[in-house]
């Protein structure tokens, strides 16, 4: 990102004002289109609000942008447009698709910690750098010489990763598979995204889980589904309340999460998995299984998948390296009847031609070494550390105002606050603070819950950011 | 792939026998699915079709699977299901949905090379192994060790690879662009994807070029978008078309690829671009720019992208590594204004949750080492070996039977085809001696034309791929 240079003798806000004709001129904003905020510039550039008001200043001097109150600074069209020439119109195109948008809590989340790398991050749902086997991943990089053919790979994914996957299902998940039932994708994001749009119609009815991660994702809505909840308690969802939402709604299919279920870390109960698993076979229903975080059971034991216990065909088991290895690596798996693998593959070819083959040895080289076990290991115990300086922290700085059970596996810890509270009020004060962490209606759930990540932070900022959120908490209560 | 052992004491009928019994219990074919034909299996497995028959009557026996006459083999209900069990009918899930499946010639393709990878390729749009520069890539991974954090990259990609390519379009390809207009994408498929699903909405009417890639891709058709012709001649598309279709049908963007058009190879002439930019500013009208092959312009001379002349925003233009380095780093870009790069990087976000970081970093190195340029040239001088083999081949084999223009750049020839055949069975013919290429009807030509792709098969392959289609050809026109 560029920033003005303020060792040199033309002054910052003339240095500004250059640099943002240039952006227009290049075409990043075209004719008509809004400026950021002068606040906003400010912020990114590291100055002053009153540089950039300066610039902005000889900016609408030679004609460059027009202001007008309360709808911000856009680039003049008169400028730029020599006689009857047109730019289009690509604010009406940019709100035009029916592809929805993120959440505007998540945008809020992602535009804070790109403005400020510092904040104290509880909110991204992955690993933090030091829990991702970078070294292994260099060592096996270093030891096998890039040889392969880098052309288009099997609409499926990579057979050798494939083959890997047979063998890490049946020995870490109880999931008997054949390659020809396997799926690559980028990871599960992108295998429930071509579910909902290659198995499902606008206007059916689908169940998820009351609160989850599903609720965070406008890929249901943006492919018109209509979404039931299955409400979860400390023991998952109830069999039953599937039952009754296909009675009532004839529901096409479930999602689940069933162990240590994002955001609440639940893991469903052995008896309702038996129930679920007969609901689905009597109503020939199928479930897809969501698995990412079994292999982080701090304990050793991952909870059986739905999957291993799948008699009839009714479950699509999903998997995904991004919260035992790394997300970075864009891995995940689908276990679906062949049919349905080679669907959503060819599907897939239609959307973005498949994955780079690259990241998909380096994941079948990682899998098939003798550093995965290690790794896992290694991985289980950091994360028992992180949450226990969480739950430390929590107890220190928050007696009596949350409540939350402790996870036995996974990245997250669900809170209730015990006042109520505006949600975003919270996160605002949070940001302001230096700490982000993702409020519970984000989940589908009511207002007063947070999800705190506590696998990416730092282990050193972990008390401090607590420390944080207690301040942020005390402070939107008392201007309440 | 699995294959039945010949030097074991088991039959092989029995082998096979086990095996798909083996494939059924994990799920790969649940109860009810259908299994692939006796024909199909036995030329995947590499034995006659008789001992196929042989292991289908031993499952059948003991009731595992069922066949009725005209509807194939199925794996049996009865036998799987205990008592009032079912299976979700995957079928009916797997032909649900809005999403289109690729067109029947391109998947026959796919599935011919799947299954005889010894095929001569003129289909694959993609370089041959040897084209591609992985010395080069492998080196410079051995140069540069792993160090980098492997979490969820940056929404529009990867900052050091939109730094690089902020150089690489002004040098390339005369674009002057700022690393907050680029987009990085998995290669054009996935940019187009994006504006197809984000930037229009069901029943609006685009231009797309006659022929053109664009028809053999159902993505067009799955975002429920009405597509108008554009006729290509020698020079391109004539811009008064443009008009024309606007005024008629209200077109809302136009997708374009001026340079070494695919399939017909042509350039758009210098006074129809300066026309249809300026038919573009008068109506605001949006064009994507898809500019793959401009770099193998064989005199090393690239004609100039149509971004470059746009002085008042109305192009997208779309690039890729995939005809100019390697398919499989799964690398394209996309210049925009920000506000739609911004917009298209959160719906991906959704879909994928973004690309790896790996082949992003290489392609950076790649991009910004001086391994870039000497890659470039060799290409170049052996797109133009292997052009001149194909046209050698085509002029011996086929004189007065087939007429083509020889293309200045890019990986295909087009050819009309002289007398009257029909495509399928001339594909049909074609596999059966040994050669693979694309009729000419998957880019929505009339019937009659092919498109052979001489960057991906071997040098010492295209005469002989060339005599196999002259056979075919013949065969097929003496069997009519």
């Amino acid at each position: 990102m560029w920033k003005p240079d303020r060792h040199s003798r033309q002054p910052l806000y003339e240095q500004i004002a250059d640099h943002i004709e240039q952006r227009i001129a290049y075409g990043e904003f075209p004719p008509g289109s809004l400026l950021p905020s002068e606040r906003k510039m400010a912020a990114q550039l590291g100055v002053n609000r009153s540089t950039v008001i300066m610039a902005f200043d000889e900016l609408r001097a030679t004609g460059l942008i027009e202001s007008k109150t309360g709808s911000g600074t856009r680039v003049s069209t008169s400028k730029w447009e020599v006689a009857p020439k047109h730019t289009p119109n690509w604010k009406s195109y940019s709100e035009g698709g029916h592809f929805l948008p993120n959440l505007p809590f998540m945008r809020k989340i992602r535009e804070a910690l790109a403005q400020n790398p510092s904040l104290i991050d509880f909110a991204s749902g992955e690993l933090a750098a030091d829990l991702a086997p970078i070294d292994e991943i260099a060592a096996l990089m270093s030891e096998h010489r890039y040889t392969s053919y880098l052309g288009y790979d099997n609409p499926q994914g990579y057979v050798p990763l494939r083959q890997a996957l047979v063998g890490y299902l049946e020995k870490h998940r109880g999931i008997r598979a054949t390659e020809a039932s396997i799926l690559i994708t980028s990871g599960s994001q992108q295998s429930l995204y071509l579910i909902t749009q290659c198995l499902l119609s606008p206007g059916d009815a689908v169940a998820i889980e009351d609160p989850s991660y599903c609720y965070s994702l406008p890929m249901f809505q943006s492919a018109g589904l209509r979404l039931f909840r299955l409400p979860v308690d400390r023991h998952g969802v109830r069999p039953e309340d599937v039952r009754a939402l296909y009675k009532k709604h004839r529901i096409k299919m479930v999602f689940a999460n069933p162990n240590f279920q994002n955001p609440t870390g639940s893991v469903l109960a052995a008896e309702r998995r038996k129930q679920l698993l007969e609901v689905a076979s009597e109503l020939a229903l199928p479930i897809v299984e969501d698995d990412p975080f079994s292999l982080t059971a701090y304990d050793g034991m991952p909870p059986a998948p739905l999957k291993s216990m799948d008699e009839v065909g009714s479950v699509l088991h999903i998997g995904s390296f991004s919260k035992i290895a790394a997300s970075g690596l864009r891995i995940g798996w689908m276990v679906a009847p062949r049919a349905i693998a080679e669907r959503l593959a060819d599907a897939r070819q239609q959307m973005d031609f498949g994955l780079s083959v690259i990241p998909q040895q380096m994941a079948a080289q990682f899998l098939s070494s003798s550093y995965f076990d290690p790794h896992l290991e290694r991985l289980r115990m950091q994360l028992v550390f992180k949450r226990d300086l969480l739950v430390e922290a929590l107890n220190k700085e928050l007696p009596g105002l949350i409540r939350f059970a402790v996870p036995d596996g996974g990245l997250h810890l669900w809170c209730k606050l015990v006042p109520e509270v505006h949600d975003g009020k919270l996160l605002e004060e949070g940001i302001r603070r230096g700490v982000v962490f993702v409020p519970g209606s984000v989940y589908g759930s009511d207002s007063g819950f947070v999800r705190f990540t506590f696998a990416r932070a730092r282990t050193e900022d972990i008390a401090e950011g607590i420390a944080k959120f207690a301040e942020a908490l005390k402070d939107t209560l008392g201007g309440a």
